[in-house]
């Protein structure tokens, strides 16, 4: 668990339940402790693999066809009760939602990795920053590169 | 509840309990039924509301330097169990991993927004396509503007 640092401000928050979540996979990168990550993934960074659990594997019909695509995860080592904080002790605070630090009420992290393979349930990336074993929640062709496959509203 | 349309695949899932979310806000938009909505935000769309509900408040100092910011949001009225989905009867299907739709296992649409404004909890912002009163479950500044606060890891 995260510690408290100095000007940081946590607030008392009841147990969460609006809505609930499946780890729908698991992501297998190079980095088994959280001193090790970098603090942006890359996409030069080194390859990495998202493994996609059943019953979702047909889920990936067609991401093929994208370079990039968004991943959203779990971070599940980090408190949530945090409003300001002081990374790593900077010369100032900021407010959580000023931050991507994983450290937040919903601790999910967004990235932009670009798609290098898919071989059935696995597909190889670069540019994430995570820890080993994180779970996943959402796999999104790149909002960018993805056009609606439906026709246009009137 | 979104019906299913020739040719898509519903597995049969348990009710999902991996982890659980907060709901720390409500997004305000001109659209209050789904087919009003756009099927991608645009920049120059109208101006929608962000509110941010106590005690997460104080949790936007500094967010108002970025000019835009990612939201993260619950698609609350999505089904879940779809792996293959038909997008009003396109001429082929998509795995749901290929699809920016909200049906999917963990409903979360995320967007980049503009950032308008910030006035006590209420965000201003522009380039939203959600349903009004969509729950709120992260901001972050858009990844590509920020860069980490804390020092470079050696």
């Amino acid at each position: 668990m995260y510690d408290i640092r100095p000007h940081e401000i946590a607030v008392p928050i009841p147990a969460p339940d609006d809505a609930r979540l499946y780890f729908i996979g698991r992501i297998h990168t190079p980095w088994n402790d959280r001193k090790d990550c970098p603090r942006q993934g890359r996409t030069d960074g080194p390859e990495c693999r998202i493994e996609i659990f059943e019953p979702w594997v047909p889920a990936l019909q067609g991401i093929e066809d994208y370079e990039s695509v968004e991943v959203l995860y779990w971070l599940n080592k980090a408190r949530r009760d945090l409003i300001v904080q002081n990374p790593s002790h900077s010369e100032r605070t900021y407010g959580t939602f000023a931050l991507r630090s994983p450290v937040r009420p919903n601790p999910i992290g967004t990235v932009l990795a670009k798609l290098i393979s898919v071989d059935g349930p696995n597909l190889i990336v670069r540019g994430l920053d995570c820890l080993n074993g994180t779970p996943l929640i959402d796999l999104k062709p790149d909002r960018c590169a993805f056009s609606p496959k439906a026709p246009p509203k009137p």
